[in-house]
Parts: structure tokens; sequence; C-alpha cells
């Protein structure tokens, strides 16, 4: 209990800023609403500390995943609360699935007019991709220690990635590190999106869903808006960046070789996968279009496939009319996802990569029955017992998607749209395709549909276990022998 | 090459049947092409008796996957000349294409106007389903042990599941059992439709179609044509029957004891999986109905269901028109498919159900870290080396139908049309949704796309590996150590 008091009060300082931006736009409805939902929260906050804040209950491994996804809920909720208090949205399923889309670094949204809210709620709206983006919690355990609280227990419940290596390791002082990566990356987009002639605002608000890999924009036509060619540059190139495993940065940092970055296999795999979706997107998107326009079209070839690959989700041209062909390779991209420990959602490229290693082992195993093939990464053997984890992994992915996609299509929907839907919620992507295309929005869907998004958003910004063991007889009787 | 001229002697010898009926129909252009193609095949068969009678080469396993995939690669070929030296279909492709679907017992066709089609064309094609579902070359090298053969390495790359047990073990006498059981049930179902008021002709091809869960019909509307509740119900307990592990049969009638079917884990599962989807479906469409014709939905639904987790195809309702929480759970019954060693296709049961366990071990284990949970399948437990296996089989499933459904698109059809249609081929099923669905046909598609959906059927048919195989560079290059 003490680690979701901290985590209220972190929450209610962070809308701060937002406070702050309607009170200076005058936007009294959202000033009013902010300060009470953070006067409230540090209220109550303060009473946890009270009651709780001497208990020494010694956190055992489980009790992590019931901490983390606790914490998640109760975030997307308490983020939700300005949403509709302040009246921006309709009701409050609407204002909880906006928040669980922020945290969870989603993008999706309800609003069918962006441009007509007020700022502060849009403000709040993309600092929630920022503050989802590293793990929150895994930020107040590693930046308040004074909360006594084993924080590695938190972080194997938040952090993504099939291996959980050095930094988590030496937890407290990696998750600072990767923090203070995240920070400079942060100041660096704004600052460059600054000279491209944004506001401080809108630099703010997209660097957030850039670093954060979110995608939630504060115009309708998304970075298309600024119809830049620079600005596109700058966050294709960040959202690339925000995708990497921070641990490499934090690594190559340290030995203060940047040749360690690409060494790494899984590095190697995701950009090969952009370079060659970009090109052959490009390429049959400029035999469609008959070679009108060949640089637009190359450049939102591949800004589309980094946005998509990253789980961002931002847009600078609506995908959904491209021809079939270019369309299936962005819908494979959505499960493809960013790198481990990175702010990117989906599968996670080493996953698949070594999923495909696993094909080219089987194919051999079939021919040469009796030789030891194993499957190595970065040079280190893949134990089978991280195959069968990782198999596993893809294969829960699919069954949550699948599911997903059986409560939305209850709605009544086309095929596309149900099915794309869930892949970017369960993704964090964003938008889909069809009735949730780029263009398009949630604000169709039904109030139960909403929630079934907001639970897969959250369960695959968690990597589902965390958000499934809850479910588990295990879980809720644990000596139970198997 | 001696299995391969024994094929092609036994293809043309059961050519024989459709000549007759050709000769009884006076349809003398198919007649004429039946004796053309048998004798051209014997003379062929002959002669390679004849120069590669002699060779003692010694088969090595890895010559079992090139014997097996260049035997089904001719079989369409030599199966697919009647259809066009006839003259009844427009080009060789539209042919090779229904020859696979045959074989491959996939049951997608090209044709628009079935009833039109001459009956011993009909006859023939619904034949090739019957060869094809217990294995082809298993038939060879098991009743014809005069050629020598090693049927062991043959069957391993021909018979489906993930384990190969006791049966193939004692190869030949097994494959024998095997094939008495499916003629029983051949004989069976064909007495028990012509007292259900169907022709010979119409009884013969619509058991072919069911025992071998083909679903090629003579008639445009499938079963629906016979409007009688008596066949659906005969032709679903018989496609339930066939897509049963055969072993199981075996079994228990040696043993006397029909529980042993009972007992298998993946009949259970297999089971329930009809029963649950079949109530599921039957509720949705009844309320969607608004409960007009409750037996006739049930019905329906049941049906509709065996036919194509049985990856049989035959129709009695337009599934494609339900509404799409139904169409949902169908398209999730097109990647389970029938069990191990029976004449389904798909991914089949026993794979999912480990699959399945797999997921649940997963959740435990990251409760306990460490306790060790063995996944146990019919009280045996599951090595890791074929819960690797089984992932792999499942993830590289998905990688062909991606594929597949990548290149279809190249058409510019719909989402679901290419989903569908990859799904349906691999599955071996043969109606997808859209522009394939159960009311339409494969005319549409373009040559290229008819070569994919072939080699995906093929592929599907003998299990992935037996084909992916001769592509991978371990094959062409044994030598090469890894």
């Amino acid at each position: 209990m003490k680690i979701e008091g901290a985590l209220l009060f972190v929450i209610a300082a962070s809308m701060l800023p937002s406070f702050f931006i309607a009170v200076f736009n005058k936007e009294n409805a959202c000033a009013a609403a902010f300060i009470a939902v953070i006067t409230v929260s540090i209220f109550i906050s303060l009473l946890s500390r009270l009651f709780f804040g001497r208990s020494h209950y010694k956190l055992k491994s489980r009790d992590g995943f019931l901490i983390v996804s606790l914490g998640w809920f109760m975030a997307s909720v308490v983020g939700a609360l300005p949403f509709c208090v302040s009246g921006s949205f309709d009701s409050f399923i609407d204002s909880f699935f906006e928040a669980c889309s922020g945290f969870s670094t989603t993008g999706a949204s309800v609003l069918t007019d962006i441009e007509s809210m007020p700022r502060s709620i849009l403000f709040w709206r993309s600092f929630t991709h920022w503050l989802g983006g590293m793990g929150i919690l895994v930020f107040i355990t590693a930046l308040l220690p004074a909360f006594g609280i084993n924080g590695q227990i938190v972080a194997n419940a938040e952090t993504t990635g099939p291996t959980k290596d050095k930094i988590t390791a030496k937890f407290s002082d990696g998750a600072k590190g990767l923090y203070k990566i995240y920070i400079v990356m942060t100041v660096a987009e704004t600052i460059l999106l600054k000279f491209g002639g944004l506001s401080w605002f809108d630099a703010l608000v997209h660097t957030f869903g850039t670093v954060g890999t979110g995608g939630l924009s504060s115009y309708n036509s998304s970075i298309g808006h600024f119809n830049s060619l620079y600005v596109e540059i700058i966050v294709a190139i960040f959202m690339f960046m925000a995708a990497v495993n921070f641990n490499l940065y934090y690594i190559a940092i340290k030995n203060g070789r940047l040749s360690d970055v690409y060494k790494d296999e899984e590095f190697r795999f995701y950009t090969a996968v952009v370079i060659i979706a970009g090109i052959v997107i490009s390429f049959y998107n400029c035999v469609f279009d008959k070679f009108a326009n060949i640089g637009e079209t190359v450049v939102n070839a591949f800004f589309q496939v980094i946005s998509i690959i990253t789980t961002t989700g931002f847009g600078t041209d609506d995908y959904d009319s491209w021809p079939i062909f270019s369309r299936f390779i962005i819908l494979a991209l959505f499960f493809v996802g960013g790198c481990s420990s990175s702010t990117g959602g989906g599968i996670k490229c080493v996953r698949i990569l070594v999923g495909l290693k696993l094909i080219r082992r089987g194919v051999s195993l079939k021919i040469h029955p009796n030789r030891i093939a194993p499957v190595t990464l970065n040079g280190k053997e893949v134990s089978s017992e991280t195959a069968i984890r990782i198999s596993n992994f893809i294969f829960t992915y699919m069954m949550l998607m699948f599911g997903g996609m059986l409560l939305i299509s209850l709605n009544g929907f086309d095929f596309m749209t149900n099915l794309s839907a869930a892949a970017s919620c369960l993704g964090n992507i964003g938008p889909g395709f069809n009735l949730v295309g780029p263009t398009m929005n949630y604000a169709l869907f039904s109030g139960f549909s909403k929630l079934v998004c907001s639970f897969l958003m959250i369960a695959g910004r968690l990597e589902l276990y965390t958000v499934l063991v809850l479910f588990s007889k295990y879980y809720r009787n644990p000596d139970r022998a198997r």
C-alpha cells in the first residue's frame, strides 16, 4: 500500500504543470478540475502514509504483479479524473480509455475534434505518455529509495523484454541511468522541434508522444499538421531512438563506445526490418502512384514504418488509403514492436528474432535429427527454457489479441476494425485500420469495447503476464501444488 | 524414383472408375482424356520401373522429404491433366489448383457452376480427396511392400501430428490397420447416405469429401442441396469421426474397449471445442434471428462448426452472413483443425492443447519461479524439446500464413479475403470469408495467387516442414555444420 500511496502523490504532483497551463490559458473548468484532483489525491496519499507508513511487510516476488497491476489501474483512474471532472470528456469510461491509452503509450483516442480541446487537457494527455513510457513505478521506486521498497520486484513486473539483464541487477543505479538518458532525449527533441518553428507547447506535447512512443498529438492531422520535412525527420529519428533498448545506450555511454549499440543482434534486426519494410513500401507505393511525388512517398513510407514498428502511431499520411499490399506490411509491423527495455510496445524484436531462429533450427533439425543446434543470441546460447518462454509469450499474445477481437466484435463492426483495434491496443500503437484507421478514432466503440481495449492496452504495456497472473488460480491459492 | 513410378501407376489406376463413369455417361471428351492420361502414365511408370527398378539406393531420413514433396507435386500435376485435357477447365493452372485442392483435402474450387460439369470429372475431383486423406504415399508403401521401400521414412514426412507413436513403429501393419478403418468408414457412410435417398454417385462423392475431410461437393449449394436433416446429421457425424486420431480407433478395436477413445486428452479437447463453439454460435445466432427457426439455426451452427474444425468445408448455410461475433468464432476454428493422425488439417488440436497448457504453465512459473511444473499430455510429461517443436510449428504456421496473405494481397482484394484464403488453404479447409466465402469460389484469383494457394495447400497437408526443408540451405548442403 505504501507504494500505491507514493504513486498517487507522484501523479498528483505531475498534474501541476497542466494546472499551471490551465490557469495561464484561463481554462477555468480545467484548472478547477486539476486542483481538485491534486488536492484530494495528495490528501489520500498522506492519509495512506499515516496508516500504512509503518508497516514493514516484506515483499515477495508475487506481490510485484499485484502492486504493478493495481498501480497502473489506479494511475489510469486518477489520470482520467481531470478529463471528466473538467467536462471535456462525455463519460468516465471515455476518460478512463484515454488515460489508459496515455499511460500505456498507446495513443488511441476517443476524441473526434482534438483541436477544440482545452490545452491543459491536451498537455496532461501527452504527459501521461511520458510518465508511462519508462514505467512510472520503476520511476518511483528508483528515485525514491526512501520508501524502502524492493525495486527489483517491481521492475521485473513492469519493464519489458524477455531477459532482465545487468541493469536491473544493480537496480536503483541502473534505473536512474536509464531515466537520465530518457530526460536527455526529451530535452534534446523539445529544443530541436522548437527550432523547427513549433511553439513550446507543441514541441513538448509531441516530444512526450515521441520519446514515450505514445502518439497522441494536439492536432487532428497529427504530425502531418506541421507540413514540415524537418519536423517529420526529427520525430522519425527520435521515435526510432526511443524504441531501441535503453540499456544499450547506457552501456555505450559507460564504455564510451557507440559501436556497442550496432553490435547488438536485436538492434540490427530492428534496423533491418525498418529499412526493408521502408524500401518495399516506398517502392510499391511509388509504382501505385505511377511515380508521382517520389520524395514525399518515400518519406511518408519510412515515417509510417517507424511510427508503427516503434508502436508510436503518429501519422503524416493515411496509410489506410495505401494499396493493400503495403497495408499488409504495416499490419505485420503491428506485431513486431520495438526492442526490449525500450519505451516501445508490441511483441518486441528480440522475441520475433528468436522465434525466427527457432523456425530455422526446426527445419534443420528435421533434416539432421541428431545434430545439436543451439539457438544463439549475441553469441550466447538461448536456453530451452527461454525458448519456451518466448514462444509462449507470442502464443499468449495471439490468444489475448484473439480474445479481445472476439469481445470487440460484439459491436458488430467489420473484421479489420476488430482485428486492428485489438492488435493496436495490445501492441500500444494507437491507430488501426478501417473504422479505427489513422484518420478515425475509437469514439464509435461501445463502452464495453472501450473497457476491453483499455484492458488490452494495460496488459500489453505490462507484457501480459503481470496482468494475467492475477487471474490465475495459482496466484489466488499459492499453496496449491501443481 | 521407384516410389514415384509406383505412385504414377496407382494414380493412373485410380482414374479407372472415373473413366468408366465417363463412358457410362457418354462424356466422350472426358473418357478420351482419362484413357489418354491413364495410358501415358502407366507407360511412363513401367519405363521408370525398367530403368530404376534395380537400383538399391538406401533411403536416408532426408530423402523422405524430397520423395514425399515431389510425390505430392507429381500427383497434383497428373491429377490435373484430366481436368484440362478434357476441356472442362480453362487453363492448366486452374486444373492444378483444383487437383492440389483435391489431394490436400482442402476443397477449394475455381468452378463457378459445379453442376454443369461432367460427372466423371466431379467424381475424379472427389476421389482425389479420398486418396489424399490418409496419405497416398503411405498407402503405396504400406500396401505394396514389394517395392522394398522403407515406409517409415515416408510416413514420417507424410502423416500428421507432433508425435509419431506406436503405430508408425510397426509401420506396415499399422498403416494397413488404419486403411482398413478408413475403408470401413467409407463403406458405412456411403450406405447410410444411400438410405437417405441419394444416388450412388452422390453418396460416393460426398462420402469421399467427408472421410477425407475434403469438402468438394457435386452441387453448388454443397450439402445444403439435399435439404435433408438426415443427410446433414450423417455427414456431420462422419466428418467428426474422420478428424479423430485414427490410432485411437485402432487401439480401441484391438483392445475391444471404446472407452480408450474417450480417455485421450486430445479427443476430449476436440470434443469440448466442438460443443462449446456450437453452443455459443447457436445461442448468438438465435438471439440475432430473434429466435426464429431455433432448430434450423442450431443444426446449421453445429454442422458448420464441425465442418470447419475438421477442415472439411461442406456447407449447409452461408456462415459469412452470420453476425460478426459468430464469424469470428468460425475464424478461430480455421486454426484449430482436427486431431493428429486424422484426415483433418490445420494446426491440430494436440498442438493447440499443449500451447494452452504452456501458457498456463508460463503464468504459474511467473508466480512461483522455482516450482518445477512439467506440462503433461495423457499423463506423460511433454519434454521441453517437444514443447519447443510445437510452439515452433504454430509460429511457422503463422509465418507461412502471413507470407501467403502478403502474396495473395497483390491481387488487390480486401483484407478478409486475403487472410481467410491463406488460412483456409494452409488449413486445408476450402471456403473462407468475403470473396472466397462459402457461396463464392477462387475463380476471381489471379494465376499467381492460385499457385500461392496451391503451395499453401500442399505445405499445410504435409505439415509445413516436409515442404519447407527443401528450401533450406541445410538440405541442399548437408555437410554444412551449424
